[in-house]
Formats: structure tokens, sequence, C-alpha cells
């Protein structure tokens, strides 16, 4: 669709003429790289908006959950942490779903080899940056999927209750749909626990209440 | 369709007895904001995606502009910016078009009232968090809005610069569409100039590209 090396072919010879020289082609790949990104948008989630209209895609989520990370800050279990690190992981969190898709949290068949698609992603993706941001946005990458940082700890307790948030208040439709149970969803929130201790209290009481208005299977 | 203190009120009261007593109306306040600000997702703006299969809305463009703050900060004017405090006012930026709605930049007349709508905006989205929280989001946007330090100078840089690229990359279609001409540009892209001047030059060579190809008037 898009056509960046003939686009940017006039406009590169005159930039490395006057501008910019040795510049042009780290600004073409970081152009590069903002045009492939915008392909995150295309990708929905297994979680509905709270008006229930349509399913959310992961350019929103990611930018969701950034604000649940400077908005629920005090909750963070470490409060140490470095919070610019951990918006960061988070806006890039989810860009290996340009090519390995959304995988559905209880989808255990397609979460085999999810680990698999999602390192293949991650090495063509990040490819398209300069060396230095490559590496920088992979290290952000992996060190969101290893969760053994405090500040990867919070990323990621965010990252389930935001969803959780919207699953509850929209009385479970797609936990119903999907017969999740409550056990799933206890599995699913141990980030919460692990980064965010106050809001995994908050989760086991929507937890309780959950099972009781019938949004989840006892 | 929400009804947060209803839903909340039988878990407020077990939160209150045994986990966080006092903290109870602060939670509340802060998950009220969070299902608030997921209608940032039903905001169009006037850019299309680089596929041109729909419009952007607003989430997607805040969290795409918050990866360029990152992506493109060796551009910034001032090269001692606090990066975070840019990302924070880049997420937070456009929440007032949940009440005010995206208003074309090229529509001369909605942008006549669009400063009184805004802050009547402002004014009843940030008024729902605590208030330490009310005020720190609204000084962001503020600040964002007054762009008169170098984080918000090169955070509205880049509010530009990211949907020229979409108009460019898709052939100027929204442009064309409304006989956008070179000048309206140019002056819309003056923040670029102010903030990250390097990308400013490109934006020019682009500019003219688009002229030559008829993607904008001259």
């Amino acid at each position: 669709m898009l056509n960046l090396p003939k686009d940017m072919e006039s406009i590169s010879v005159k930039l490395n003429q006057t501008l910019m020289p040795n510049q042009i082609q780290r600004l073409q790949q970081q152009i590069e790289f903002m045009l492939e990104i915008d392909k995150l948008k295309h990708i929905l989630r297994r979680t509905i908006l709270t008006d229930r209209s349509r399913e959310e895609n992961s350019a929103e989520h990611s930018w969701h959950i950034a604000m649940a990370a400077f908005l629920f800050s005090e909750y963070a279990q470490d409060q140490e942490i470095d919070l610019y690190r951990v918006i960061k992981m988070m806006l890039v969190h989810d860009l290996v779903e340009i090519d390995a898709g959304d995988t559905y949290c209880y989808d255990d068949q397609s979460r085999q080899d999810q680990a698999r698609r999602e390192q293949a992603a991650a090495e063509r993706i990040f490819k398209i940056l300069p060396t230095d941001q490559s590496r920088s946005f992979r290290a952000l990458w992996d060190e969101f999927e290893n969760r053994d940082t405090p500040e990867s700890k919070y990323a990621n307790a965010l990252d389930r209750f935001q969803p959780f948030l919207q699953n509850y208040f929209t009385k479970g439709q797609i936990w119903r749909k999907n017969n999740i149970t409550r056990r799933q969803v206890m599995d699913r929130m141990q980030p919460v626990f692990d980064g965010a201790p106050l809001l995994w209290n908050l989760v086991n009481l929507f937890i309780d209440d959950a099972v009781e208005k019938k949004y989840l299977k006892g």
C-alpha cells in the first residue's frame, strides 16, 4: 500500500544535499516504523468498550493502560519505580501483535505457540528501526514479557487490570460468551497481586460480585 | 450505561471494612475516570489510517504520538526536556474531545468556539478525579495548550507531525477532499518548526512534493 522508498526518493536526495547528511537513512527507518505501527489500530482484542458497541483494538488498549499507569501509581508495589520506563513498556508491549495477532488469554490452544509467533514478530518489527533504537525498544518488550523487574510487574498489573474493569462493567459479556470461570480470572489476575497488591484486593471483591451476578461461573 | 455507584456499593462497604479505609472514595473516582476516558475511543478525527480503511480515533492518535515522542526525541529543539512529562501531556491532551469533539484544524467556523467548548470539557472531565490528580492532569492539559515550555513545544510538534505523515502517505486523500492548500498546511505545521526543527525541514520537502503530486493545492 505504502511505498516508502519510492515516495521518499526525491525527498531523500534533497535532504541529503542540503539538510541532514548521514541522517537520511536513520530518519527513513524511523518514519517507516511510524507507518508500520499504525497497523496496531487494526488488531482487535477480546475486550469490548464500556458501551459494548465494539471490540477494543490494541493501540487504544495501550493508550488506556499508559493512562492507568500514572493514574494508579500510588498503588504500585514498589513506590520507587521509574514510571517513564513503565509507560514506554506499555506503549511498546503489544506491537508484536501486528504480526502475531491478539491471543485470547483463555484460549489454551492458540497460547501454545504464542511465544514463538511473538518472538518472530519482534524480530521483524523492531528491526525496522535504527540499531540503537531497535535494541532499546526490544529491551522494553523483553522486560515487559519477563516480568522480573518492579517496573514490568507494575506494567503487567495494569495490562490485566484495565480489561478486567471493562469486563466487569460490561456485565461480563465476553466472560459469559466464553464460559469463563472464577478460577480462570483469578489465575489471569495474578500479576495484579504481584505489581499492585491494593488493586488485587479490589479485583477479588469484583470477582466475588461477578460470580454472584453470574457474569462469571463460580 | 454504567452505574458505578450502584455496582460498587456492596464492594465499597467490604473494602471500607477490611482493606482500605478512607481510600474508597479516591479509588472510586479513579475507576470512574478510567471508565469515562474509554469514550475517547469513539472520537473520530479527520485523519485516516495509512491503509485508508477508516478514520483514526483520538485514543489511537494519542498512543501514536506518545510512541513518536520517544522515537523522535533526538530531534527535539531542546535536548534537556523531560520526556516523561511530554508523554503524559500527550496521553491527556485530547481528553477534552470526549465532550467537545474533534475540531477539524482547517474548519475556521468550528474553531471559533473551540476554546470555550474545550475549557468546559476540561472542567467536567478532570473534576472526576481526586483533587490532587485533578490538578495535575489539568496542569498537563494547560501546559500542552499553552505551548510555552520546551516540553509542550515538542509535544505539539509531534501532535502535528503524526497526522501530517498519515496525510502525506495516504496521498493526501483528506487534504484533497477538503481542498487544503500549501499555505494552510505550512501554517498548521508551525509548531514542528518550534519544537523539532529538523523534522520541520522534512515537512517542508514533503509539502513541496505533495503540491507537485497534487495532494495539496499550490
